[in-house]
């Protein structure tokens, strides 16, 4: 059966499976202080630069949580998107673990704007109200579109204007870069965000994901917010040894260019049929289709994939790294042939 | 180089790294849904009995301090042993996530006992104290000992008496299982328990440990707790395979059994030395010697290890699952060889 | 100066503070163990009913995060409305103490529906969003309208259906009672609400709100929950003592007719005014007033009160015990003054 | 009945009742941005300097959990005496609002000392351990004994030593500056302390306390920290109007001197009786008896005060305001009759 649902239902990429595999001998120090941490972070630091500072998480909501936690005080609020996946998606871990606010930014195909977060940020040294502190996106969005440069700078402006930090959630960061062209450094370190969240799982990992914070003369104290964030590795190598092969060879950048293509061409093929409609611009490996509900139920017998929104009747579509242009063939084949069936 | 620091330090279990080389295929379900993990609680059945809810975390902390949070609410207090991990090694997770007083209570060889708890279980009902809500115990201790089961019955029946519930912090659990000679079910479920921490990773897994309710019809909301905590893993499945092989033959048991054993062979072997002095019954995998500083200072080029605390010049092994018994032949004789050089 | 900023500019209504002078004498047990308290608990039994639990708090932020803290557990959401206290004027105290979601609903003249309700509370039973637990509703509302007993039972309907706890802020609550012309059981006890935060402050109180809890039978760790939020009053009985006061010959009754109708005057005399225009039906004793922002900065010279919204030009007025009817008049006539000096 | 319970069973102070019932009229501010509050505020600079950042509290308990979640980050420690207010009679308070872990530290007589405090500071820098971060003393402490400056300087030295910060919990600060017969400024601002919590209430207040920070240059962000605590009161003026009156005409030195005066007067008069025995040094207003169960019993017919521990047979007798030297003979009288006609 096809399986579109999501990166999370796929396996761990061979590559990285066999490099833990063969990297799997002896003892090694714990919590990161092995030499196969310290290498991830030579591999990282190239593609984000030398200042960073780097905290490898299990999850992206680990990893959203400490780099947040860690970026605003108890005295904050954080501004992200309705459709966030730290909004929507993950609990009340952020009262849990940051004790501050979020506050939800109209989003427009996933994206939030310098006018939408100019109607929220505001009451600046207001007594009675949270303090702005932190702004926080999703690169590329819950709904698969990518913040262009153009659009990241002028996020970044208003950020230095009303004195916020910058987060970037980048789940599927890999994704963006390669939806865009353009180097790592180029999509954080260059636009002068403060802390990316930096997914490994969703790109093929077993689990793991990067925290970089790039003002590291001011994270001093998120050394410590680590360990309270729960998300401390004790054997840590085996996340840095599967990071690293991803930057050996460019792995993320075949692998986002794999998915990225399997996009774009689901995308092209479903144009030439009627009854469905791409809702959002393609520009990652995500596509949400506008699918109604009868044709969902018919489909979901032949393919695994989210009804995202009953009411407006989408679908969501995740390519993975395991999936195949000869899916995308089919499953298109299947939606096809399923409307005509129905017509 | 010997190494003797911790489990932490020691790679995966090969067996356990070839089950997920080989269950490294295809499609599944995320976060838990899947027949990987099905399979795991299947297994975790068999020995734990039909009646419990189960939850993966992916580390110890992460364990603890989700079993811990929905045992007691907001207004609980939790008493450990004042070396208890929780307590000394866990930063302020508990503060953060569970957002209740832990109170620390006297230990001997790492054991609390129903004489020290009976000094803090106090106040009940008074508006002005945390109120009595959980007892956690670790067994086998941070000190390498295990409670029996005549003192487990007596920590029960103080808890039962007093209304609190228990909780058990089996970071090495099989290790005390196989010192008592009995099963997992007469060293939790028996004795009336209702959580334990079961750790996964110091027996010779990559990552994750096991969350077990004994109580599931009050275990409802802790569902909702497993993701609040940050500890819900999205590839499952990954955890879920480990446990399975670590079940799969015994295999917990070979181990546990093998690194008993070292450290019971180590405790003869030095025996015979003068100069230095086992300080705890060994009872587990974890040996703390009374080392004088400038033996420690000799053997550290040789051999890794934890000089535990300075103040009373004591050093703590602890043996894991590729140490060998060579290897205690080895440091022992350095340890001979230091001392008769020394005097 | 005429002052229509807020009842927490105003004085203590005199008969109160009387009535402190007089009961002040002599010991009396501390934190509401003493006789004083238990008189003023015995009037809110008279009005709210028998089967209420009540506790003192010292002000609206502390009784609203208590209330609401009981009611929602750790992995509950509240629903209240975009312009709620508790989500705009509340910093991160729900945050803090906690430790649950917040989501806004939109809302129409401050208040919320069913039909705005029914677009947030979703996903119940997912394990990664928030689960629906409370709903808040502030009455009267931040801009002064009042839910009527039919809003106020389809709320109360879709609560139940939705298995939700039912909360009011009831910064103002007397006001609303007087309002709609009927008890404060019927607005609360019969709509079959679980939580009352009434405001003692606004209506004339140096300082002091109760949160009565109408299903006492539930709500036994809420005692313990009271020292927790930091708002059980050591001297109690001198909230408690203001309280009775305000009951005894329906003090609150009278104080809230005059600031409703100072209103209501208000409003009817500013009717006949070109250039400005009441926003919102004068249901209580708050009035907002569409009022160009040149004519704001003419009048703040001769009369205090806030300018709520810049960008929509809107000024709040609020009436308190103080104000006078020849108040109203003469701010009245400066609007016009100034109206007419400027065309 | 005499009344030896607490300050906490007393009335207010009549001046201080009669300041606040002439000061009781018209608009003024709310939320301490008012004249009362500024002339406060003037009276605290003119005694504890002029660079101090003054915030009121409703009550002790808020206090302190207000002055020490802004001391403390989320990743520190703070260390308090084993018998601290803020560690056994707070609830959970302060993991709710501050999120970080309270130590306690063995004390004798009330007080923590270097040594008891060397013991506990460790780990600096140990990721896995809370960061030591603030030292929290009470002065008097809860046993009525008080910290000499000498005391005070070698904690203080202690804590620059290990870059800890340094709070008072001063709930009877000013019983001990009148024991000591120093002025506030010497007790606090000249020790070097950081924060200060100076209880109104026990001094005769009807409610208030003051969190006096002594570094404001760092203060900034505590401002927004003060409504996160659910303690800025909106009719501020009448906890400003308390305190002026306590320090017009030096009130509180006059009232502190008189309850100090009756502790020295009961110790002097009960040593000559045999059965009896002060257990800690009379410090300030607070005295501890060893006094029998019987006798207790005999005398709680005639005198209300608590017995504070069972096991040990320890009364706590506190003198307040409206106690009298006549209360005290006549208490001694009671004890020597019931013990003469015991034996």
């Amino acid at each position: 059966m096809i399986n579109f649902s999501s990166e999370n239902y796929d396996h761990v990429h061979p590559s990285i499976m066999q490099a833990m595999l063969e990297a799997n001998k002896g003892f090694s120090p714990s919590y990161g202080k092995d030499p196969d941490t310290a290498k991830a972070i030579e591999f990282l630091k190239q593609e984000f630069g030398e200042n960073i500072q780097v905290h490898f998480t299990f999850n992206g909501t680990g990893a959203n949580n400490f780099a947040l936690g860690c970026l605003a005080q108890k005295h904050h609020s954080i501004f992200c998107s309705d459709v966030a996946h730290c909004y929507v998606d993950e609990f009340t871990a952020p009262e849990a673990f940051m004790g501050c606010r979020l506050y939800p930014v109209e989003s427009e195909r996933g994206k939030i704007s310098v006018g939408s977060l100019s109607k929220h940020v505001k009451r600046s040294g207001d007594l009675h109200h949270p303090q702005p502190g932190v702004v926080s996106i999703t690169q590329p969005t819950e709904h698969g579109t990518v913040y262009s440069i153009t659009e990241l700078q002028a996020i970044k402006a208003f950020c230095k204007t009303h004195n916020l930090l910058l987060h970037i959630d980048g789940a599927r960061f890999f994704n963006a870069a390669v939806s865009l062209g353009i180097s790592l450094r180029e999509l954080s370190t260059e636009i002068g965000i403060d802390a990316l969240t930096l997914g490994g799982t969703k790109i093929g990992m077993m689990f793991g994901e990067a925290v970089i914070f790039f003002k590291p003369e001011q994270s001093n104290p998120f050394w410590f917010m680590h360990k309270r964030s729960m998300q401390l590795a004790s054997k840590n190598r085996f996340i840095a040894i599967q990071f690293t092969k991803l930057f050996e060879n460019n792995l993320w950048m075949e692998i986002a260019n794999h998915t990225n293509k399997l996009a774009n061409y689901f995308e092209e093929k479903v144009k030439s049929i009627d009854g469905v409609k791409v809702v959002y611009p393609v520009q990652s490996n995500v596509v949400f289709l506008n699918l109604p509900k009868w044709l969902y139920l018919n489909l979901r017998n032949h393919a695994n994939f989210y009804y995202w929104d009953e009411q407006k009747e989408y679908a969501r579509l995740v390519f993975s790294f395991s999936n195949t242009k000869q899916e995308v063939i089919e499953f298109v084949e299947l939606l096809a042939f399923s409307i005509n069936l129905h017509s």
